[in-house]
């Protein structure tokens, strides 16, 4: 029986294992989680409107069934591309005869990986605990400030990018301020709070045609954010912010501003693009490497006609690869198979959606550009389908309904009261 | 007006804030984390039912509406009895002239603290998580496990303490292996875990009476889980708990044994107990300062007919306690206030409860003793009723309505591949 080793638990990753069930191979899927992790709500969590197990679930309990496949939790270190092995960081190694490498992508600081500590991304579930802890926690030491310059210092809340993450999570933050907090301090009125968006292009939500990206920077500055568009961040320091010649003081900087490919990548020997992404062939493989798919974010697809450079880095483009990649096993491993050419991957873009806050998202269906509560109706229902889990998605769907109608936030937690380095679960 | 502050934002302290609402007095309430945590439904966290946030909620929230009343993130280093004031671990000082001391307690060791990271108790939030991360790793790492004998010892459970808490987990992790995990591993048969409840005594759940104790331990054993009564622990090492001259080799070890006191307390100058609690006065002061009360776990009241020795470090003790002060508070605070000899503290004892697993608990409510569905019942509507927070209360029968009938467990997290030491949110 053929092995096929899938590194990655991610929507390519999960998407593809779940397609090959009962092929005539046996699949192995390793990720250094145990979970799946539906990042596109990941902001829910940073913000306190969700726990983590609300948008995670065990791989190995979506693939029970799959008597076909195992799942491996482990960290992988290099791909040995010509002996066909995978090398986990603990020295283990496994062989395969079709690797499928889905291992996403963390933030990009670009170049400047220091200010990773002083403005952490959202990737993963300890990096949304991080976030929620800075949120929570200025709030928590600008009520025992007496210095008032200090005071509303601790309250400005810096995001850096103007994607559908900076922008889910600046709508979010205003939220908190404007509602959730409202009557919880004596000594702030967290509505002075100020929440700044900061995006280095000339309009938020680059990908969406001009006018969406106009209607979601009315809606968010209705909800009290600041936008700034074509301001470049050009120094992150531990009390704040420097763009250009002018400086944000603050003490909860975000990042929502760019991605960078695993530097597992690297031992693929194929050629990457400026963020690490592997540049694949029309067949997603690597050169001289048809065994080799690279899916997802991990990913630099440049054959789609009517994209300019790559496929973009969200889960559509994730599922539609895993999927591609496991009907091409499928075919290739059954019992009579024939050699074919491969057809090459082919995008199907139905759109996309970005939320702003209660009641307000921007969706582009291509055929149809829409705004405001309707948006955001098309936004839950298709979060909610995609969601993985009977279970997560009654718990989320019944924390939305609570919240859309108290304002609440289910998850306001810190546990540690000191700032500190360690990232927690 | 009077300053009253409140160290701890438990059931004692929060009981007793609550009670405090308009009183002619301003409250403080200090604790280190923001939130009230509702300890008696914390082994369902460590045993992945439930979030931490569906447990748990800010204690500012929950005091929103007392306009005399501040919350003050912060950890407290000392109380100076002499000169009334708190002093914090950041060199802040918080003058009082009436004090409740609600610090709760820690587990305790029996004096060996080196057993504390290898055995973690269920105190807080933190210490759930990584319990929950020690029971979901063990299944992992015996899943890569090559030698059987080494698989074997990693799916030894180990709790040690027969009390409500540890029957509780014991009960639970019994019901992952039985039912949660049954298909998920390929390796491993998770039935074949063992789960091990040790009790020095010579029956578990001590104060209740012995035919409720038969009946419980009847039902863990019918749940699969072994019960070791009059065995006392005497090591407890990395590979394992040494017990007189056997050993139980576990990886995964938790503690739920006993209770220290906060080291705090001793700044009093007040007599304590073996466990460090300070003794009380029968209105639970300490000797010679009126105005400190001593409440909850920290507290040991030893004046309560029918009662040999303390009063049992229970929620509702801590409740009951927090309601005594503030009514004494509010009385001595009042405009037209009497001096009047204060009334000892009078402990009504509704009765308790513990669960055992799904469908099955025990109750002695004195003149009721029973156990299996109805008191497991009972347990549920008892700790809706006293969770705090609408939309914890919403969520948290969510779960349990969906675990009861498909044995889920909505918060399988591992975020870490690594054993580490740091602790997690």
């Amino acid at each position: 029986m053929r092995e096929v080793v899938i590194l990655g638990g991610g929507f390519a990753g999960l998407y593809a294992a779940r397609d090959l069930k009962g092929a005539l191979a046996h699949v192995t899927v390793i990720d250094r989680t145990n979970h799946h992790l539906f990042q596109p709500m990941l902001y829910q969590v940073a913000t306190a409107a969700l726990s983590p197990g609300d948008i995670a679930y065990p791989v190995r309990s979506v693939l029970r069934n799959h008597r076909n496949t195992d799942v491996l939790m482990g960290e992988v270190e290099l791909v040995d591309v010509e002996a066909r092995n995978v090398i986990l960081l603990d020295g283990r190694s496994v062989h395969y005869d079709y690797l499928l490498v889905a291992l996403g992508a963390r933030h990009s600081y670009f170049g400047h990986d220091e200010w990773e500590p002083l403005a952490p991304g959202l990737k993963a579930i300890t990096d949304a605990l991080e976030v929620r802890r800075r949120i929570l926690m200025a709030f928590e030491l600008a009520e025992q400030e007496r210095d008032p310059a200090r005071r509303s210092e601790l309250l400005n809340f810096v995001i850096v990018g103007g994607g559908p993450t900076g922008v889910e999570v600046a709508g979010a933050i205003a939220e908190i301020k404007e509602k959730t907090l409202k009557r919880d301090y004596r000594n702030i009125n967290p509505r002075e709070a100020r929440v700044i968006l900061l995006e280095g292009g000339d309009r938020i939500l680059p990908p969406y045609p001009a006018k969406l990206s106009h209607a979601a920077q009315k809606t968010l500055e209705r909800l009290g954010v600041i936008v700034r568009t074509g301001t470049l961040v050009t120094d992150v320091r531990p009390d704040g912010v420097v763009i250009g010649d002018g400086f944000i003081p603050s003490h909860c900087v975000i990042w929502a501003a760019g991605n960078k490919a695993s530097p597992v990548l690297k031992s693929l020997g194929a050629p990457l693009d400026r963020q690490g992404r592997v540049i694949v062939e029309p067949d997603l493989t690597i050169p001289g490497h048809p065994e080799v798919f690279v899916l997802g974010d991990a990913a630099s697809f440049k054959h789609q006609p009517g994209y300019e450079g790559s496929l973009p880095a969200v889960s559509p483009v994730a599922i539609q690869m895993g999927h591609y990649a496991a009907r091409l096993i499928r075919r290739e491993t059954a019992d009579n198979a024939l050699v074919e050419t491969r057809r090459p991957f082919d995008y199907f873009d139905k759109g996309q959606l970005a939320v702003i806050g209660r009641g307000r998202a921007v969706a582009d269906l291509h055929k149809l550009k829409f705004s405001g509560f309707f948006a955001w109706l098309t936004w839950i229902f298709v979060h909610i389908a995609y969601l993985i889990g009977f279970r997560n998605r009654v718990i989320v769907l019944t924390e939305w309904a609570i919240s859309y109608f108290t304002y609440g936030k289910g998850a306001r937690l810190i546990n540690r009261p000191l700032s500190s380095e360690i990232q927690c679960e």
